[in-house]
């Protein structure tokens, strides 16, 4: 792209020099926060606002703009502000609230303020070479009259940062004005049930229903369903509407706030009917970037599935399930983090999420007051730089960092570990029997250990090396009391916690699962943890999608693709085969009929379209097309195909600005990169190309180094 | 009152308990944030928005209210929010946002959960005996379902806190529609003066200008003047309005944003012309609660001049200034703070400045961004509890003077003073000739000092003895380091600063001052200071009326009250003889006409109506009525009256529920307390009384003890 515009600059060469587009925008962060406000407390159930239970931040309400121009000829901006502003030009003020102003030829001081409670303020600027954009800084606090002798912004104390913004890149498009866009779409049937009308939109599906040829009078009770029974229980559904229309003055309803459903039952008062109903499909318009198929028509409609879940569940934000909670949850996220990895590859949406999710200091509890959830969020910042390689974006998270891990070594015990105080919720898993979470839990200790890591990792990144090591001193502390205390060499396993230093001798999935991941096991003790723990029935098991994707991943990791391809077959397949259009929250393949529809002590509590169901996309492109980045942003790469039991498999993992293209079969791998430089590990005996010269790794496993150059490389064994 | 409607219940023995009025509630400081932000962006300057420089803080946009009720029968509330809102009864959620409910016998919980941006979540709940009132618990962070098991709230590790409230005691009176009342208010003249007309109306005034009879077409450009100059030097005047209306819809325009004038010169473009001006005089409807009298005509236009300039600044808050920069400055705040514990004595306006002062967490600046204004604050929070007895209020804001000296104690250099950084302003005074503020300076390190001993009373106030003494220690260290090395014992003063650890011998008067209201020296220091700094010309002098103020109560403290009452007619004098009809932000004796008007480099930029203008309301209270609280509220408190060079004085100074008379001539002394009791202190050879029994304090001083019972009491001598 930037190789075209250079072409086109030389081919027009009185063409003057091309300006960026202005947008929007705002301090970074900020409109994050009131986006995910707005997306959060859409939430009813049965008609009641149901809010988040954690801390709700919000945007400054008073923010500085500014930049140095230096205009070669006197040049006329537009100024538009979410708010009501001032100008300063050097720092005199300029009249009243200026929608234009000349700037003279030379180099300027431009400052723009502008405050507002209901909505994010924000600035477009818009000229022949001045425009509003992420080179622009801001700031809550100017302070500009510090410095008595005079204006010295660099003596001021003042924070800058560099100014947020997304794609607003219209005057008219305000930030306060955005909202995804929508499809009409019609139903598969409708009939009469009952007293009213039930309409099937053949799959889970969300947005608006709209109802057409209205006539009488009396209100419309509208009643959503995941499932046909949900919809029809009207005194049990989660989601309802009761609304009342002048008829006289429209035939049309649209309904207001977008819903989760495939069913709708509507019932009528009165002498109210209503003609016919479709809807307004909302949602996020992302294209798929990764793809994936194979020999395994099964797999395919897997696969397919969850694209479609995945898709539902990103939405402004990756939220956790459209019905139930169309919240914003960390652990959840994380996921999400990693399937658009390879299905969506959409950064904003990601920055989006993070910066929602940690908010605004002090920090007064956990992210969505959940112990895991806050370190799954540093996890989460450092696999961003692994995927996208924008290290801008942990420049400017950083100090954000910093406050949330300063609030959690505030938390630490005696002994440098963190144990559940009031106010804390230790998640760790919906788990069919109860689990003790009391005093040090070791999961818990395992994801802190590695959140320290992460910090360690970023501090580095931004040659921060005194607290770089601060952090990993930290991180080998709580790994060495982890290894001595909590790893049982006679069971070969972690135990799950301990209470005033004593251990019941339980051991669960979780620790052990992440430790493998996390490469703090030695291979004999992964071995040990396979077969002792990941594959022993007597140890609970896992009911949820969420730690089944970590379980397969494990398992993945170790080699067993053959038995993980057979679990997909059977856990998700299991769901397909039980109706599901999307992939769910919680799957036990034991229940039949409504009992799936149950959770949480309701009769349809249970969401059916949840982001943590859609994890095949994640392990197909990761394990089976075999990529992943193995520095940041893809510059370099390795790609391990993996049949498992398929026969072939055909796909492409998106990179920040291409892709990677992946074909295996019994013979034949072929693979096209875009950019960067990987290796392409194949286990053969004797495997053939004319690429490039293929090294030995060890016996059965070869190399063969891979350019970004975006030709496809054929090897035969 | 209260033993009025107890004589009214017993007489109506079948009336059933009369239950509190219901009153609108929030999270405790966020309204007066709300309000902090409306007020003080209200500032323009020649019609351009300008609002503070420093962080502005929000309130939280999420709050829950909840409450234990326990009605004896079934009870109907009704509910009404600034927001949107959802209402839960012992957990459950009911349909929708119900604007009432029946809450049946028995005892409940009641839980509603307010969201708002734009406004602060405020809630308003009216039954028989279910009332929104301060004993209701606000959070903003419920966390709600952090305990698996059950939904116990004091397992939640929530913060909750006593609502906050004011006197919007009907449903109709939302927070979000306050403002002040206003009066309708005729000029005294309007003469036509080159293309406009001139109106005077008589006496530095606020509010909004009416206009009357408009017929024509064309802007109409209205020019504020504090003096008859500034209104008509257009081009330079500091406000302004420039308004356009259809003059075929009305033939009136009251114009919006309320301003500072004595005078207003409107001029007018087209065929527009105007009939007549008026204006409506904006007001906080606070009575003086205070007097004085004396035999001076001179001291009585002092005082009353002064008591109109606290009127005028006492609004929404305490502000500086009427015309600019009706900004809410901690410094000037904790001058209104005293002088309104001898006029208005006002509750709500202290609560109200001292929490919008404080803001939010996290502190990144100092308040204001001025060191000196984040120890005038503390100092104020305890004086309020002096004056006032209010323990529940430091209780309330305890947690944020900690987090405020918190950050303070961050900033210290390797000795534990501070000197100031980037971003910091050390203000003091505005003084004629440049004031070296590098390195320690010891006006800083004192006011410190007295911060750390005031966090320590409070501490011990609320029973946290091991803070306190922490707080004690650190206040000590400082205090020491003080006296060491900075008392010069030569001079017998405090030397103004040291830079790198040396002194360049200056001495100013600030911190020598300070030094005697805190007792920080012997009496033989005292008189020193008295004579080599205090009543020393070659110290540089103080020019405004902000550190007068100090100045003459050390004075009055050290017995030089005749001294003081004729430094108060030369230089108050001095500002009525030179036309004065409100006390200014400065005042030089040696300028004349219109450079009285000049300041900030402006030729009108001076204030001429400035809170910190009106402290003889409070030297003429404290020190020649002399009453002063020596316990919290009052419950004890001392009467030391002293005459000056007067032939009587005669006045009253409020307490929390009643008021101290007090009346001497060159002969007698007559005291009426109303409640507490106390000292009557008598400089006399051989005093008589009927009403107790004097005691001998010393030569020439006698002390006779009060009881607050309101019988006068008279002693003759």
């Amino acid at each position: 792209m930037k190789k075209l515009l250079l072409t086109l600059l030389l081919a027009l060469p009185c063409l003057s020099l091309v300006a960026e587009n202005a947008t929007w925008i705002w301090y970074p962060g900020d409109y994050e926060i009131w986006l995910g406000n707005d997306l959060q407390n859409r939430r009813t159930q049965r008609g009641t606002f149901f809010p988040p239970f954690w801390k709700v931040d919000t945007h400054y309400p008073m923010v500085e703009f500014s930049t140095e121009v230096n205009p070669t000829e006197d040049e006329t901006i537009s100024i538009q502000a979410e708010g009501k502003y001032n100008v300063k030009l050097d720092g005199t003020f300029q009249q009243g609230m200026p929608s234009s102003l000349v700037i003279p030829a030379g180099k300027h001081q431009l400052n723009i303020k502008v405050f507002c409670l209901d909505r994010v303020p924000a600035l477009f600027v818009d000229g022949k070479t001045i425009q509003t954009g992420p080179a622009w800084k801001t700031t809550f606090e100017d302070k500009e009259w510090i410095d008595e002798s005079g204006k010295a912004s660099d003596k001021s104390g003042t924070t800058y940062m560099p100014a947020g913004s997304w794609n607003f890149n219209l005057s008219e498009n305000a930030p306060s004005r955005f909202h995804l866009p929508t499809l009409p779409m019609s139903p598969v049937t409708a009939v009469k049930v009952n007293n009213g009308l039930l309409v099937d939109f053949g799959k889970e599906t969300f947005g608006f229903p709209y109802l057409h040829g209205l006539t009488g009078t009396g209100k419309i009770h509208v009643f959503y369903g995941e499932s046909k029974e949900e919809a029809l229980d009207t005194q049990h559904c989660e989601l309802l509407d009761v609304v009342d229309v002048e008829s006289d003055t429209t035939s049309e309803l649209l309904l207001t706030n977008s819903k989760a459903f495939r069913y709708l039952y509507i019932e009528t008062e009165g002498d109210r009917s209503i003609g016919s109903v479709d809807m307004k499909y909302e949602f996020n318009p992302l294209v798929y970037k990764g793809s994936f198929k194979c020999s395994d028509t099964l797999i395919n409609h897997i696969w397919n599935v969850a694209a479609y879940t995945l898709q539902l569940t990103s939405r402004e934000f990756f939220i956790d399930g459209i019905k139930r909670d169309r919240w914003v949850w960390s652990g959840d996220a994380y996921q999400s983090f990693q399937m658009n990895y390879y299905l969506l590859n959409d950064n904003p949406t990601v920055q989006r999420t993070l910066m929602l999710l940690r908010g605004k200091d002090p920090v007064s509890g956990h992210i969505n007051t959940i112990m895991d959830y806050s370190f799954y969020w540093f996890l989460g910042m450092y696999d961003y730089y692994m995927y996208t390689g924008d290290k801008e974006f942990i420049r400017l998270m950083y100090p954000r960092m910093q406050s949330m891990m300063q609030w959690i070594l505030s938390r630490r015990n005696s002994r440098g570990l963190l144990e559940g105080q009031a106010g804390d919720w230790l998640f760790i898993d919906w788990a069919d029997t109860p689990m003790d979470k009391k005093g040090e839990v070791s999961f818990e200790e395992l994801l802190y250990c590695r959140s320290l890591e992460t910090m360690a990792l970023c501090a580095n990144l931004l040659d921060k090396q005194g607290e770089s090591q601060q952090y990993a001193d930290l991180a080998l502390n709580v790994k060495t009391i982890l290894m001595k205390e909590f790893w049982d060499k006679s069971m070969g396993a972690f135990i799950h916690n301990k209470v005033n230093g004593v251990s019941d001798g339980t051991v669960t999935r979780y620790t052990n699962m992440f430790a493998i991941f996390f490469n703090y096991l030695t291979q004999k003790q992964k071995d040990g943890v396979k077969d002792k723990v990941i594959l022993n029935d007597n140890i609970m098991k896992i009911s949820t999608p969420y730690m089944r994707y970590y379980e397969l991943e494990v398992l993945c990791t170790m080699g067993e693709t053959n038995y993980v391809m057979q679990e997909m077959r059977n856990y998700w397949g299991g769901m397909l085969q039980a109706g599901a259009t999307t992939f769910w929250e919680k799957y036990n393949p034991q229940e039949k009929g409504a009992e799936h529809l149950a959770m949480h002590n309701r009769p349809y509590g249970k969401s059916l379209c949840h982001a943590w169901g859609a994890s095949p996309i994640y392990l197909l492109g990761k394990y089976y097309l075999g990529v992943k980045p193995t520095a940041a942003g893809y510059a370099t790469f390795e790609i391990r195909p993996e049949l498992g039991d398929l026969k072939w498999i055909d796909g492409s993992v998106p990179t920040p600005h291409g892709t990677i293209k992946v074909y295996k079969d019994l013979k034949t791998i072929r693979v096209t990169a875009s950019e960067g430089q990987g290796y392409l590990f194949i286990k053969a005996k004797k495997p053939k190309t004319t690429a490039g010269k293929l090294e030995k790794v060890e016996s059965g496993l070869f190399r063969l180094p891979i350019v970004g150059n975006g030709q496809e490389v054929t090897v035969t064994f």
